[in-house]
């Protein structure tokens, strides 16, 4: 109940204070004990699981199996494959001692478990006929991190991670791309956050990946959020752990791998693009509550006005809005206040006179007026505007994302327009002399694009062989 | 598709390698290269997605609230509860290096998260006004066996824990009553796993526990299976970690705590419970498949079944029916086999003759003779079947629960009866004395009783105060 005295700094003030605030006042996170973690406090957790229960059915519809690996990992697995180690080694955490003793073996919690599950796929993948074959798990992974920042950037986070084998290198590239879009459908029509996809940078892309796809969001800083990828691993990988079938012709080919991921990471992507300075803004597809109900007027006709907000309640749950009463002892201002920064989409207010008028007040979170309805029609009109408060949280971070991309065309111009906060789209001779150079500026390129508009490099202005969105990230 | 070639040990043989061959044979797990883990394979993770679907919704309508702590601990949080320490001490994995070096203070993986949730506690509980508070997460823990077998007993185990927070004894224990219900509903209702409930002995309890509820199912062999436990904690946990709240009197008082979980134990129980030489037996309510339809007859007439077998799919889908149809290339007779293996309740057989004449042929995973049922009908037929099945489960593991639990007059039939493979239900007196000497014969008290209708302890011979279950035990 301590909501009331916290105070969020202004998003226009400092954005990276501005997300800080807003997600311990509006109980998404704890601080933890723990190194770089989190507590994910139940508003938090409740986003998550509606993640999880849109993208499972997705995972599902692709005919992948969820399964369950180990946590830890025999250290020697990690070595197995060159990219692989080099790439996580320096963010391992290390069991060394259990059960009361020095381990022989060493194991590392897992920050991604492909090792593990190639050492399952080589027992399990013999023939053409065993493939393909499509895993995922819902797990948690550690990756031992200097900076962190909650949901950002953690310890320990959760995920989903899919790893898939094929026949054929065409096959695994379609299933990385199958992944990929369904992320960016999630992201679009779920999250209301629309995001960029494309393939990354051979400099930028997963250690044992030959091509890593991505979807990155623009964040109103104009700092680039990676939401998660999607790669097409290269040979080594199964080559490592002797992963082989006999193909239809008797031969042994070693197959075509994919793995794919996405993590709570996409919280904080959801906090930044539709909050203010209230609160969060949720989208309804993903708000737990989309709709509360305040009883407001007089104590004493307060029994009279929660049976008229029951039937309310029962009504707009059978015509499937998640729908709530607020009938905790705090005054109705706490619960405005409340509900704005919990990012409710709508609420309504019910005193002895809408009760008797049979009209209730509707107030929007991203609207500063409030309208009165016919208690009559309440179920359909909120229906509609429910889809509509969802499209216009699309239409409005499409057009902020918009604003924040800029075409530069020249060198001076590029690093001015970084500096203001914008990410930038230009020209690139894909060479990897060109793309140090952002280093400099600590930019990175986020992802190749499928146009070529921009004729020359960003850089080195000879001529450009792609586009490319280059930005400084999270 | 290496189904055909593994052989099951038959359980009147060797109850233990019966439940080992079939685990693997039936693809719920494989052998993982962490010790004592498992790898649970989608058959597996099908079983606990059903057991999650069921307790989460059950865990909310009780206003528990999901969240998600660390999974590493600092070590000195486990220290600051004597008899927790002492209980977990021996089975801790630790790591003490991470991001490259060695840690400053060494972290444990989470055997369970109390000492975590504690500290939490700590910080959101001031005021009665903040009770209850009542949480659960899904989450895996680890806790260093010695011996492990998959599902029973295992190094890493999938689970829940609810951990709650109330001001008053009373209401702690209604808390504790009512998880252990909500166990016991999802045990008979779903699994179809009769479940003795009832308190631990002092001796069994938590580490930290004033009192310990358990349920216990009793497996074919005898041996009474933990399938998981509800506390009321003693308030020392809660004094450890400083965790305080205003009474209505504004004085400072210590609220009275809860916890309560279960496993991927559960899997084991439910495999072991219905299960037979031919392989699984699964109860409708958790099966992932509760229809599979076969084609059957000449290839040339295949393309015919199959639109057939579509249509039929698609009606039994709209009844809720989750159905499915085999059509892998493999004989029919490998895919009865294969449908038995996995424990599918019901197998529709489909040829030119049956789509001819408008009749199914119906086999039940219990019973041996096949059935020929309209086409008609089927999908109401079904229905029916679907829930006489689940029942019928239910009646014959509640009829074998009776018959192997014995009632005993002396100390030499109880230690005969325990040699046989039974379970007992006894008096006793309450003395640790006499539960010490079951520990000679390697048994335990699983649980008192509500009833006192044997009038003597099974020892001592002194009156008896409570009867109770005494078994060996997984």
């Amino acid at each position: 109940m301590h909501f009331m005295n916290k105070k969020i700094t202004a998003q226009s003030k400092d954005f990276s204070q501005w997300y800080l605030d807003l997600i311990y006042a509006s109980q998404l996170v704890d601080h933890a004990p723990t190194k770089g973690c989190m507590i994910i406090r139940p508003l938090g957790y409740a986003l998550w699981e509606g993640i999880q229960k849109e993208l499972d059915a997705q995972i599902k519809d692709l005919d992948v199996q969820n399964c369950y690996f180990p946590l830890l990992i025999p250290e020697e697995f990690l070595k197995k494959e060159a990219d692989h180690i080099e790439g996580f080694a320096p963010e391992l955490a290390i069991v060394t001692h259990a059960g009361g003793k020095k381990l022989e073996e060493n194991y590392v919690i897992r920050p991604t478990s492909e090792t593990m599950v190639y050492h399952m796929f080589s027992k399990w993948i013999n023939s053409w006929r065993d493939l393909p074959l499509k895993v995922n798990q819902w797990a948690n992974v550690v990756r031992w991190e200097m900076r962190t920042r909650p949901f950002l950037r953690t310890t320990e986070f959760l995920w989903q991670e899919g790893h898939t084998a094929h026949q054929s290198k065409e096959e695994a590239l379609e299933m990385t791309l199958d992944a990929l879009e369904m992320y960016k459908n999630l992201c679009h029509d779920v999250m209301a956050i629309p995001v960029i996809t494309g393939r990354k940078s051979d400099a930028e892309k997963f250690p044992g990946a030959e091509m890593t796809y991505t979807f990155e969001a623009i964040m109103p800083d104009g700092k680039a959020l990676q939401m998660g990828t999607s790669h097409l691993l290269n040979q080594s990988f199964p080559k490592s752990f002797d992963v082989s079938f006999q193909n239809k012709e008797n031969k042994p080919e070693t197959p075509w791998c994919t793995s794919w991921g996405t993590t709570t990471r996409l919280i904080g992507a959801l906090v930044m693009t539709h909050s203010d300075d209230k609160g969060l803004i949720l989208p309804p597809r993903m708000a737990p509550t989309q709709v509360v109900i305040i009883p407001v007027g007089p104590e004493s006709k307060r029994a009279e006005v929660l049976i008229y907000a029951e039937t309310l309640k029962a009504e707009l749950f059978n015509k499937n809005i998640r729908v709530s009463i607020d009938n905790r002892p705090l005054s109705p201002g706490a619960k405005f206040y409340d509900a704005e920064l919990k990012g409710t989409p709508f609420r309504i207010e019910i005193g002895p006179q809408e009760v008797a008028n049979e009209i209730l007040v509707l107030k929007s979170r991203i609207q500063d007026e409030k309208q009165k309805i016919n208690r009559d029609s309440i179920g359909s009109f909120l229906q509609d505007k429910l889809i509509s408060f969802q499209n216009e949280l699309f239409d409005r971070a499409s057009n902020k994302q918009k604003s924040l991309i800029k075409k530069v065309s020249s060198w001076n111009e590029f690093k001015n327009s970084l500096e203001k906060g914008f990410a930038i789209t230009s020209g690139w001779c894909l060479s990897p002399e060109c793309e140090q150079e952002l280093k400099k500026l600590k930019a990175f390129t986020r992802c190749l694009l499928e146009s070529n508009e921009n004729k020359i490099c960003f850089f080195c202005k000879n001529s450009s062989k792609k586009d490319v969105l280059i930005a400084k990230s999270y």
